[in-house]
């Protein structure tokens, strides 16, 4: 893992030099707010490292290791040698590179860890952990970070941002904006019942969405009506982007009676089936996505994700700790409808530019091509195939969304990387990602496929680095 | 792209040329037989090239441009600058591809397309589609096309094939077979309702085809009658193929009484379900296979298509104008079954030979295995994995579709690569197919993985490109 | 072919020349008992290799070959020559490597296999076939076979097992294990119903059952019972591992009477709905799965595979004949549902160790990832997706397994390749595993994306081969 690092060709090399300075458009990731706010001064390897990324706490699992070392009471050099003796496993795998680029671009440290390895390390990149340059501010600088798009909910005080935005925070005046995204889930899946989720179900959120946008909710439409003085909150403090995490697409239309009757029976710890349920969904997506589009702002949907498969550990330490999977739910035809519902059924298109996002590569076609039925004959690069996400965030599947994108849209408007990431030390995984398009380009060029126009690789290059996302979301 | 465009090894360099020269059999496709039929000299390369092709459409779209300049009223010098600002961000995409070895087949053009070559490149392809070597006969005869099998409704009079065939069209003798193929999809899609579809709704069809046919049609058998008499006259004017875009895949076996039932219903514009619709289908694609089989007709199932996602534009543009997807669809279940029932059910096996196309590589894997169950004893490759289609016709996808053929079944039956195309410009496809198909043989060979027996190799190759097709349709 | 074959680097051939020597450890085929108890000596070459091998069918069919050829009566040699004729033409195809290293390895046969050869290669094989070192015997031995696992029902009696075991056997004392595998798939597909399947009904087995357990089976809970007395049997002669082909992956939860009930009206003869039919199923496969876990057996689970798709055929010539197809049926919701029930429902979890096979490569994501959710923190590599499996049992569809486990998984931790064929001549099958799997390795390391760490990587390509397959089992 030197300078040449997956470039196999000099183009390759030549171009990824041209792109590797540009700065960091994080539009969607799920770093806190909070500590961004206090610049957060990590105690060592294994906090930083190990605190919340459920990605290692997987492979720790596989390796056998007792959940003491992962997101038990060991401390944190433990945790940190149960992942060194893990690490030294993942060939192939992600991690592996991810950890050595985060120890060679943090902390200047080239060697390999590996259980030997690990005390020499643990001591250098701790000593390092202490300096400015690796406070917060420290690392946004060092990154080059232009932007942090954050994950809120649309209840959230946003008191963070806007304590950051106006330089009043610990943190004091930092270039990198940190901005936040919409993120209704909450409202939406109005299948999340009281007696099953205790103090976190769907009746829970509408009265603390009451309260937080002063709008007493009778129906539906004053769902939308609290949410939309959200968004305008949001929007003040800089949002630009919303965020769904769909468990599944719903498509289904119902009179606005009868979707107000299901909320209603909802409110009542009544039952409401699949259908009704899908209907209450199609309306609230149809009508966020309209106030997205009046305002210009993008909506984000992640699909294809089953979370907390594992009920005994969900039950034991909660959820967003490893136990989630890809899922192999048919989607095309709801999405379709779905995404024509919001573009043509009212008197003007309110269909918002929009990524789509999905967790199974065997999607890949069916999002690219409904992608490419709803591009936009005055916005440029309006529908978004999102980048490989979660599990195919490799080099394998990197490579596959940049080939079926380019072999169905045009790659050059192409919005290009996020780190999706809950921890600080992942800018380099922009650093990857540059290296494997430059890496498929340069390939292309050298067969032959597209000429060596330099000045017009440049401009690819560095547009899908990070113009296109500044552009996208400006 | 210069003479060994894709070409990586000695050897596939020497197998493509060998394969270069052999005649094209481009046995499905949308080419107009009236504009065949008057030999149709084009004005101009927008007119030629963007006319009809949403294929470009899609991506001058999502680049942003309006719609005036695509499919609108905008001159034909301004939609094709329109083009060349597209083509020259298409990298990895198709078109890159096929528009710059149609400009150097057809026009001796080898610069790059872009809006600044444009002017030149308009000029010089337009004084060369004034010329004889232009017009569509000219083109026929230096592509050296043995065969185009267009696609047409079992009502159509084949007035045009008829011309072409016996000389007395103004395209005058050629060389060229202009075969019709019967698509009888209108009197399959019992679900296309009079309300929703207006004068093209299947009850109208059944009519026209009642009227066509001189059959009064009044119950199921009659429309297999009336689609019989019109498959023998397609066969009496050189047809050998019926092609299918089935929106899914239907199976439901009900008895004839059943069915005739729900026919009548559909006359009389009462509701079927989706049980009786698959039902009704069922029966004639059954009784339309017995047809095929008796008679040595090919079979193509086009599957995993959805089309019109986007009914704004749908209302303002119609069909087949880029609004189309690929679906996810299951489909492996119904078409075991509906093989099954063709192969099992009668007293001989009324499985015609066929063809599997599909629009997502994710069905490539239950395509060609159930392709594996139904191949006969007497009929060498009866059975055939349609070459990657539409959205999947790249240079990954038919390299896919090509290994995942070869694992599976035996590549050297293949009957290779059509253009599906709507324009006369699309010949060239078949030199790109012939050289990703070297290539990877070519591969394989130097790998050592098959030996390099150069009279073998010949024949595999000569045989994908032409033989095969040949001698499956004759 | 040579001994360079498919190692495209230097690494890759110092590290298969590590691997080559480890034993095999073969746990999942279909080889006979009875014939290894007997230390078979085949009479020829048609006899041994195309016998029993529907994979090989499969293409002597595509070919247009008579049945009399393949299955029918024709001699041994003259299917020999339709199989040279047909594997001739078979480049891109596992079958033309397999064939060709099984005629190297054990024949030392070096000569391409066509039509011309065959003859030849006829006469040399036949009288290597007469030796011992080519008896069962002798080929365990030549190919250091450590272990292998046959497929037998609880119902059997083990008697070739037990006689192997003791040295009783005609093949005399040996030391190979052979040792038989748990499959209880006719206990748990109640929807065989009698008058369909004549005396294979759930009815009829359930009557076997019961004979051989000594239990009377009047509840599900007895059916658990008599497996129980059977896996217990098996244990005690040396099975460690079950093995489940599930048609489709069910999962519903009903009351114990109620699923009673259901059974009760399976053996009445009456109807049960899709729903029973998945609740019984899944009490089953849980039961069960708490019977492995309590004793240490591992759960193979094969899905989705679709069989006897051609019923003609199945009525000429039964099933395991070449008629089976890649399904694309939806499993995950299911498969995480199921596994989770087993891990989290009772009072300590009983999942046990599992090996998730799919005949659908779309599935790899899903199961790779839910696999993730169930991996245990005190059993190294406790969960494994399973190798490629029969039509993706190819080098391209290796390379994807592997590739996409190292993406999501410890790829050091897993235990590799098996044959699950019914042929002696497999065993180079693992030779060829090995060689992939050393090439990938070998790229990554010449890539720069795994250090040059000769032990580790001598260590990891050994355990794949070899240790963590033995660990795993034993």
């Amino acid at each position: 893992m030197d300078e040449n690092f997956l470039l196999k060709t000099e183009t390759a090399r030549y171009l990824f030099n041209l792109s590797k300075n540009e700065p960091i458009y994080d539009y969607h990731c799920h770093l806190s707010p909070a500590l961004i706010a206090q610049n957060k001064q990590f105690e060592d390897l294994g906090e930083i490292w190990l605190g919340t990324d459920h990605y290692k706490w997987r492979m720790m699992r596989a390796m056998g290791f007792d959940e003491y070392y992962i997101t038990g009471s060991a401390c944190s050099y433990e945790k940190f040698l149960t992942w060194a003796k893990t690490v030294e496993n993942l060939i192939g795998n992600p991690l592996y590179h991810w950890s050595h680029l985060e120890l060679q671009r943090y902390f200047d440290i080239f060697e390999p860890l590996t259980e030997k390895s690990a005390p020499l390390i643990w001591e250098k990149a701790n000593a390092l952990l202490k300096t400015h340059e690796l406070s917060i501010k420290g690392i946004f600088e060092k990154f080059n970070v232009h932007t942090v798009g954050t994950t809120d909910d649309p209840a959230d005080s946003l008191e963070h941002h806007r304590a950051i935005a106006e330089g009043k925070a610990a943190i004091g005046k930092i270039s990198t904006n940190v901005l936040p995204s919409f993120r209704p889930d909450r409202a939406i899946n109005i299948n999340v019942q009281r007696h099953r989720h205790g103090n976190n179900s769907f009746k829970d959120y509408i009265n603390i969405l009451s309260e937080v946008s002063g709008i007493k909710i009778k129906t539906t439409d004053d769902i939308l009506l609290a949410l939309e003085k959200r968004l305008n909150f949001f929007i003040e403090n800089g949002c630009r982007t919303s965020d769904h995490a769909l468990e599944y697409v719903p498509f289904n239309l119902m009179s606005n009676g009868k979707i107000d009757k299901i909320f209603k029976n909802v409110m009542k710890d009544k039952y409401v089936s699949k259908e009704e349920t899908d209907a209450y969904k199609t309306k609230i997506l149809c009508g966020l996505a309209k106030l997205y589009s009046d305002r210009g702002i993008v909506m984000q949907l992640h699909l294809g994700a089953s979370r907390n498969v594992n009920s005994r550990m969900f039950k034991s330490i909660g959820a967003d700790t490893g136990y989630d999977f890809v899922s192999d739910q048919l989607m095309s035809t709801n999405l379709g409808s779905l995404l024509n519902k919001m573009e043509s059924s009212g008197t003007k298109p309110s269909l918002p530019k929009t990524i789509l996002y999905t967790l199974n590569p065997k999607d890949y076609y069916p999002l690219v091509t409904i992608m490419g039925g709803f591009q936009d004959n005055n916005t440029k690069g309006k529908m978004q195939l999102g980048t490989a996400w979660w599990f195919c965030d490799n080099k394998d599947g990197m490579e596959e969304q940049i080939r079926i994108l380019a072999n169905n849209g045009v790659l050059p408007l192409f919005i290009g990387m996020l780190t999706d990431s809950r921890s600080f030390l992942s800018y380099p995984r922009h650093e990857y990602f540059r290296r494997i398009l430059c890496n498929i380009i340069g390939k292309w060029v050298e067969n032959g496929e597209y000429p060596r126009d330099m000045e017009k690789l440049e401009k690819i290059i560095k547009d899908i680095s990070f113009g296109n996302a500044k552009k996208y979301f400006e």
